[in-house]
């Protein structure tokens, strides 16, 4: 099923007819070399350089049987073994010196788009760019041109750029319908720029590339899927309304509660994120990082917890893998040597703006079992519903592991592993489909071990690259390469240089929502002084109105979660997903559809009362207005409440949906 | 004198005993390749990609005989032939094959520091950092970290970096003594980042490299001086006192010197740059682009200068490459055919803010002379003592030009046939030594070809980048490569994103320029927002003591210019050009010595009443009170008017700065 044709230009290789390789002499698809780099890291923020002091490009090729070629130059022999498993094409690489760095160009065509490469918040095709890879801080504005980035960056380094993620990932999809994956956790940065090739940059050598085609992109992201695994079923209570973000204590959410329900939203679990306590820094408000449940700020929890789930309302909480120095797990974790070390052989201690922690040591198995335990025991032995599973993108570079890998190969993986932990946790518990995290750090095995994701820490506002507008391309990236369950902090979560959260952003967020993984609000880094819905009574009737929609969707959610567990597909897709012969759709990236029957638009500006959308091929129903559409561009009424949805009137669910624009009209 | 030495390594090259290329199979000398680069320009700013996509290191080497080494890999042969030449190692290179990037790899150490590459106004010391030299706008601002800059790139992308420079040259010193030139104007980056060595790239394969060892900083200006060719004395005149920069016409200029004198101030010239006329623009004022003698502004202009030359205050006026579409000069250019043409092959028009210009075809030899004569006629002719040559940083890369030569290979040289247009006029007119013109653009060749340079448009603030403090740093930089002569703006130039001249500012100005190659005022962009000296008698006073000093330094001045002229050295000299064995002078920037024998560390902070200044070994005086110092820190008052400056005990001026602290005495 692979092909080597040789010319005097050089030598192609082709997968099943398609051009993977074109090595040519005067352009060779391999080089190999040395760099120095330089990281420096401040707070999950890196400056990374590197000095490139030798290329070397393995212009000349040798066929050594019908799978193998060496590619070379002088001394530097690069072996590719092709193979075809399970109809995929892998190619193992084997290098004979030592050399920490590596390019790969497969063959693209001017026209191609690619897709994925993780969570990317900027830009949902990467065609035109390079995507550095490599988790971290994704950046507070993550624009150069806007003020908020200028001030991040200047007093907190922490200003990223449109290529910053929380979930790098060595994977995409092409519009020539493959999809493939580098195995290499290095760092890595994938260029997209060159009309003629893709040129993937490793600081390691990959052990593998794996790639198929598919006839169509739900069948590659079904394989895609059964490459890397797929996450269990949503519990199906997530469906059931929404999720409140609230804090403070036992005693003051429960009011919170009261007070929504008062208005009619219907509230499916509550978020409480300081179970274990809080402090409050200049950064915001801040929780007590040793993950036990503080029973002075929320009294009576565990009964609170059974009585409130006969209800139907789940508590859910957090943790991450940092604890609090000189905490009392922090101190049973270093008692054991189960925490990272430093260069020095004593306890790396992280610097988190005026508190300090150390970080469980995960490649070690029993520090890992034991983190498990203290999820199983603390969180799931509580009676939660979920957790946010916080950060995962902070291992220290020059962190000294159990396991004795360098932490720059480690640095990538550790989010996986920090997956990984929760996951186990959660199946030794036998709960898999009943309890769901959520995860923003991610990498390759995500799909298999993060139950859901969110899209992390967006501003407060309405940026293109870390507003409201950058939760739609960071859904859909994740989707495309097998994470279909990804939500966000309904109203986002950043307040600092100036930007404020104000209402209608708060219900446009709402909105938006309705749309995704599930419904989750958040009170942000500083609570006090952005908008949160308690304190107002309009807002909560938008969402009494959102999560009455959310459960009459139910059915409808309830199958396209099936087909997420049990295909892969997304619940949020490009357009092209389903419309693949449409050209204009493969560059939107602010509109999906959810699921194959319903399209959505969210509004992402502000100030407005109408939005444009385009509206593929098919006969489309408005579902608050049952007014109808064919293919086409058109301004809808949008007022808060009313976002620009639409559904297939051929959808098997249309009596569902007819029935729910009799009940949430636009009069 | 060069020796080629083999080891199973590689190949090193020699030259008188030093090491000059470390050639290792594992990290070779010379890279070839291919890129695909992107030029977007907007006014003078540049925005440049590359996409390198091939890169062959020429990894094998073959003796040809004793002076020629071909280095290759596989079909790519780059043939360098070593040759001495009047004691300096000269390599040319020839390549067998079209390639359009060169890389190439000096042999250094990692102590080693150098200096250079034309005006750097940001680094001295250019060690650990790269230089991408290409001229340009050199930026507002200049420091990404600055809101200045942040304002500068959003509203007109011209922010600038550490790097951008009217006056990139490929020429630089090494603190290992030698100098060094390579021969190509293409776009070139050197980076000095590696430890081990210099790479210097460019994007074509350079002529040839020339490279001098020599014992001391003072012989190596010589020679490399010798090699550039050094320019004029500068007139007499200009030591005389200072020039005015002032406008509005002739009765306003005599108006504003007038005011001067009567405080004291010693007047030697007035530059009045809008001789030709003036419009206002959203940028503020500007000149109007016809160099043409305007009478409505100037009545009896012709009749004043030759009665103000007797009192010996000279005019000065204003011309740059530049005319002004469907004027006079223009409407003759472009109808001789002398303008630079687009790809259409219609007239180049510039936009340059709300106006518009053609460009002088430089490269023709008969426009060259055309624009001489317009400088010998209505410059020369009209009795001028010199001018600013302003601009020759926009050459757009897709002109097209009349010796078919890629514009893109031009851009570099063409400020220095713009300088050497000007040369030929005052050459051809008998007046070198007596007119002097002021250019900010440069490159190889400015050496000889401009009179003298000004360091550009500062902002008018005290931000390390593009403030009074980067006057410094890019005069050293001037300097050190053979440019003797410098001066600056007094009071800065730019007044845009919030900045605005102060008092302080324009005094602390004023102090510095007598230290430089003469003194000239500028209004600035924007003159009636901004400080003018005009407006404060205070200032005048100061004006007036700053001018009789210059007056008083006359004999100093002429004899330190006289060496410029002769020997290249540059009057403001790097403390290490004079204390060789002092470990701690070569990272100094913001102090110098103007000439051997006076120390300046000018201040370029605001509110401050002393400074701390370090003196190499030697015996010092305080210029204004006579206190005796030695090596060592010490802190020094230095109230405006004042600035700490030190003579050499021992200098055979001695008595002429004995004389001097008695008049200017700081009580």
């Amino acid at each position: 099923m692979f092909q080597f044709s040789e010319s005097k230009e050089g030598l192609e290789v082709y997968f099943e007819n398609h051009l993977i390789l074109n090595h040519r002499f005067d352009e060779p698809c391999f080089y190999v070399g040395k760099g120095d780099e330089t990281i420096s890291a401040y707070r999950g923020n890196y400056a990374i350089e590197d000095y490139i002091s030798f290329r070397m490009p393995l212009r000349d090729y040798e066929l050594v049987d019908e799978e193998s070629v060496v590619f070379h130059n002088h001394d530097y022999r690069l072996t590719c073994k092709f193979s075809i498993q399970d109809e995929r094409l892998v190619v193992y690489f084997d290098i004979n010196k030592p050399t920490n760095r590596f390019w790969l160009r497969l063959y693209a065509n001017r026209m191609e788009k690619v897709y994925g490469c993780g969570i990317q918040a900027s830009y949902f095709n990467l065609r035109g760019k390079n995507f550095p890879l490599w988790t971290s801080e994704p950046g507070v504005g993550r624009d150069k041109s806007s003020l908020t980035t200028f001030y991040a960056d200047l007093y907190d380094k922490a200003g990223g750029d449109y290529y910053n993620t929380y979930y790098p990932e060595t994977t995409f999809i092409s519009t020539r319908k493959y999809w493939v994956h580098v195995d290499s956790s290095a760092y890595a940065d994938f260029n997209f720029k060159h009309p003629k090739f893709h040129e993937l940059h490793f600081w390691d050598i990959p052990k593998k590339i794996v790639l198929e085609y598919q006839k169509d992109y739900l069948r590659l992201i079904e394989r895609l899927t059964d490459y890397t695994g797929r996450p269990p079923k949503l519990p199906d209570f997530v469906h059931d309304g929404m999720i409140l973000g609230v804090q403070g204590g036992t005693k003051q959410v429960l009011e919170y509660l009261a007070k929504a329900e008062e208005v009619g939203v219907k509230v499916n679990g509550l978020w409480i994120q300081d179970w274990a306590g809080y402090r409050f820094t200049s950064f915001g408000k801040r929780l007590y990082w040793n993950w036990v449940w503080n029973s002075d700020v929320y009294p009576n929890l565990r009964e609170t917890i059974e009585t409130m789930k006969t209800k139907n309302v789940h508590f859910l909480t957090y943790i991450c893998p940092f604890l609090l120095q000189n905490e009392t797990l922090f101190n049973e974790a270093k008692a054991l040597n189960y925490l990272v070390l430093n260069q020095e052989g004593t306890t790396y201690i992280e610097d988190f703006g005026e508190f300090f922690c150390g970080l469980v040591d995960l490649t070690n198995p029993e520090a890992f079992n034991w983190y498990k335990n203290v999820i199983r025991k603390n969180l799931i032995g509580l009676g939660v519903g979920g957790w946010m599973a916080d950060f995962g993108e902070y291992l220290p570079v020059d962190a000294v592991l159990h396991n004795g890998i360098d932490a720059k190969l480690m640095h990538n993986r550790w989010p996986v592993l920090w997956a990984q932990c929760n996951y186990e946790a959660v199946k030794e518990s036998g709960k898999l489909g009943e309890v769901v995290y959520f995860m923003r750090a991610g990498g390759h095995g995500s799909q298999r071990y993060a139950t859901s994701l969110w899209a992390g820490d967006q501003s407060v506002n309405w940026e293109t690259h870390d507003g409201i507008p950058s939760v739609i391309p960071a859904s859909l990236s994740a989707g495309i390469i097998g994470n279909p369950f990804i939500h966000s902090d309904i109203g986002g979560y950043t307040s600092l240089h100036g930007n404020i959260r104000s209402k209608e952003l708060f219900g446009r967020w709402v909105e938006m929502s309705v749309f995704s993984a599930y419904m989750r609000t958040h009170e942000g880094n500083r609570p006090s002084e952005n908008f949160q819905f308690y304190h107002a009574k309009d807002t909560m009737t938008v969402m009494a109105r959102m999560s009455a929609l959310r459960v009459a969707l139910k059915p409808y959610i309830q199958e396209i979660v099936s087909q997420a567990s049990e295909k892969g597909y997304p619940l949020q897709r490009p357009l092209f997903m389903h419309y693949l012969n449409d050209d204009s759709v493969y560059d939107l990236q602010y509109e999906y559809l959810f699921g194959p029957d319903i399209y959505v638009k969210p509004v992402v500006k502000p100030n407005v009362s109408e939005q444009t959308v385009y509206l593929p091929d098919d006969e489309w129903i408005h579902l608050f207005t049952n007014e109808s559409y064919s293919q086409g561009t058109f301004t809808v009424k949008a007022p808060i409440g009313y976002p620009p949805v639409f559904y297939r009137k051929s959808s098997k669910f249309a009596k569902l949906f007819e029935d729910i624009t009799k009940n949430f009209a636009l009069k």
